[in-house]
């Protein structure tokens, strides 16, 4: 008895996923008592298939044509993007075939129709790849925890960003010296946008919080705000006189009846247990009303990791473990989503001023103006762009407040740069 | 639609379990749109069910009655221990009902018998709250890393030990006074034995170990050794001289051609994340050859933890994710167990020895015969149980050649007392 799989797209983590199944399909068959198959692997580069040793009648450069040619019982869509990968994915579900994809992008965006098409199809979409890699963060939150009502998620789900966080934290690297360094390893793209400005962590907590909330949970949803503006020396005072690391976190929490979803850096605790996950590793603290706090750790990226998390879909779907994502995702969405303007947290502010008495005066007087409670502040005498560091933490705030604060202070004539504004949780 | 589970034994996890139907009912049926519905309680106090709000007429007092006449598809086993409960789990099985149990002992020792039962019926026997309290971990392990060649499990899988290691280490309070605490909290039982002695653990290494190993572990095949031996001031030495946390550790890895799985106090590298797990926590490192490290942390015992692994196990086989146990254990045990003579590991040794020169050089001269070698070696000038402490780390070493030094320097008659020995494990 065999389970047949075609797989799309033959890349690193394509090929990872046909390594998996050569090197340890004997075991998983061992285990599940059933083979899973390569039906077919479709590539425009086929050679590059043939390499790996799958026989050349099993390799397509059309994945439509393999789709419609070859019997397989689940599709593997490993193209990317959100034009071609859509289309493979509603082929293979319109002709019955369950689903496994890690394409984060296309499910943040497109989730509900894709979902919708497979339940009216009766087969399943699975998605493990799609967010922290290896890690089983979607099977634990789906099914391990789905006894909990969720009370929050937060995810350090990003490798490249957190990488260089790390190098910023332990070497005092700048952001653009750490950057480069993540190139020359190869965990940070040329054009590493997606990553350093938060918008992967967005597809990532998009999709975490739609089976966490129940509701659909859009890209477009998420606050997003990266780590360019970070500086080593905000992250020297947050620990060495508040005690805190950086992180870039994405966060989703039901408050106030409302979602607050978003992905920014942001200041926690030294001790904490997610102030140990450095370098490309993620992890993921998921909090429900029963379990209480957990934690999920592992790669969050590359070839292998991405290709065990593929293969538990494959697996899952080929024992008849079908459940894709919970039912009331498709009765409407009934949580708003809540206004980045409406966050309230404690704040850290770091203003760049001319070095002369009052600056700090002039500062207070426009917090207090919007009834902005400081709790520290402190100043001090090293050169830093031309003028001093000054730097706050606030007591609790809301972000349309801290925000006008800041655009008032940074008018100021004592002011030299811009303000830099980071969220504090104290978790 | 409802699927309908009988609840025997309504201690602390059954009204746990009582209570996350009751309040999250509609959350989870909203979810997975299906009812869970209790057929029946069954419990020797029915006054205690029937204050949780079960309707009384299903609430029992003979388990076997229940399962006889209550129509159900699942029966849920929380009474505990060998007798009783695992003639439960036979009765269910053999009409055929899904059984869900929390009981580490039972599965530990009677594994085989009670999965072989379950398959011939072709029904699931599952088990998530049995190792790591609300962790799902197991579901981690079987699913979540299908597609992986398992290569090692460290668990920190006692919190009550875990509580106590971390009283010492945080206050420098002796195992005696740290277990007091831990008994005032109620963390730790009137007898501690199970869980400060490793047989906890051992039970809970031994399941996971099967699943990872294809192969039974049982009790009786796991090395243990307990906590109490150990003292504030090697907690102190490992820490301040050598960079290490101790940890109650259950440990299975493959190593030369065999399975070595064992449960004892260990040093680790402090700033590995498994020194950050700390007080009741739990967690599980598992790695696998292609996910790579992954950790699992979270709450490892207590009534919600447990009632949340308890019901993620019978939502699983309410949407027909009966996969319990790998296929390969029902094909006998290929990998054998290795003698603990045959652990080759670091170790920490403390010697309680009279202040007088020319005792290093006797120690020394004891383990260069095993041929032993050392790494470091330092004497402390302060008073210990009238000697004065003698530390050394070795290099790697058989636990054969260690033990027999040891045993051999322990009859020098500059040694007061019997030596302390902690392997090392450098993660």
């Amino acid at each position: 008895m065999s389970f047949r799989v075609g797989i799309v797209g033959c890349g690193t983590v394509g090929s990872g996923v046909v390594k998996l199944l050569t090197e340890n399909g004997k075991l998983i068959e061992r285990r599940i008592g059933k083979r899973v198959e390569i039906a077919f692997v479709s590539d425009l580069e086929p050679e590059k298939v043939v390499s790996l040793g799958v026989p050349k009648e099993k390799v397509y450069t059309d994945a439509f044509k393999a789709i419609e040619e070859v019997e397989c019982d689940a599709v593997v869509e490993l193209i990317g993007g959100t034009g071609v990968a859509k289309r493979v994915i509603e082929e293979a579900l319109k002709r019955k075939k369950h689903v496994i994809t890690a394409n984060k992008a296309l499910l943040a965006d497109y989730g509900r129709e894709l979902f919708t098409l497979a339940k009216e199809n009766g087969v399943s979409l699975k998605f493990e790849a799609s967010v922290g890699g290896g890690i089983p963060v979607i099977k634990a939150l789906r099914e391990g925890l789905v006894g909990n009502r969720i009370e929050r998620i937060y995810g350090i789900i990003n490798g490249t960003a957190n990488f260089i966080l790390t190098q910023m934290s332990q070497k005092g690297l700048s952001f653009e010296e750490a950057l480069k360094l993540a190139q020359e390893k190869g965990y940070a793209e040329a054009d590493p946008t997606l990553d350093v400005e938060g918008f992967d962590a967005a597809h990532k907590i998009a999709i975490l919080s739609s089976l966490a909330f129940c509701r659909w949970v859009k890209t477009e949803n998420v606050f997003v705000s990266g780590i360019r503006e970070l500086t080593p020396l905000d992250i020297e005072i947050a620990r060495e006189e508040f005690g805190y690391s950086v992180k870039l976190l994405a966060i989703a929490k039901e408050t106030d009846g409302a979602l607050e979803v978003r992905v920014h850096p942001t200041m926690i605790p030294e001790e904490h247990i997610l102030s140990s996950v450095n370098g490309v590793f993620n992890a993921c603290l998921i909090e429900g009303d029963f379990v209480g706090e957990t934690l999920y750790y592992g790669k969050g990226a590359g070839q292998k990791p991405t290709a065990s998390a593929v293969v538990s879909d494959i697996v899952d779907v080929a024992v008849g473990n079908e459940f894709c994502v919970p039912e009331c995702l498709f009765n409407g969405d009934k949580l708003p989503i809540k206004e980045p303007d409406r966050f309230v947290s404690s704040f850290y502010l770091r203003f760049t001023a001319v070095d002369k008495p009052g600056v700090l005066a002039k500062i207070a007087h426009i917090l207090g103006k919007y009834q902005i409670s400081i709790k520290m502040a402190l100043q001090k005498s090293i050169d830093f762009n031309g003028g001093v560091p000054v730097v706050m933490t606030t007591h609790p705030a809301r972000k349309r407040e801290i925000d006008l604060a800041v655009k008032e202070i940074d008018q100021l004539d004592v002011i030299l740069k811009p303000t830099f504004v980071c969220m504090i949780e104290e978790l």
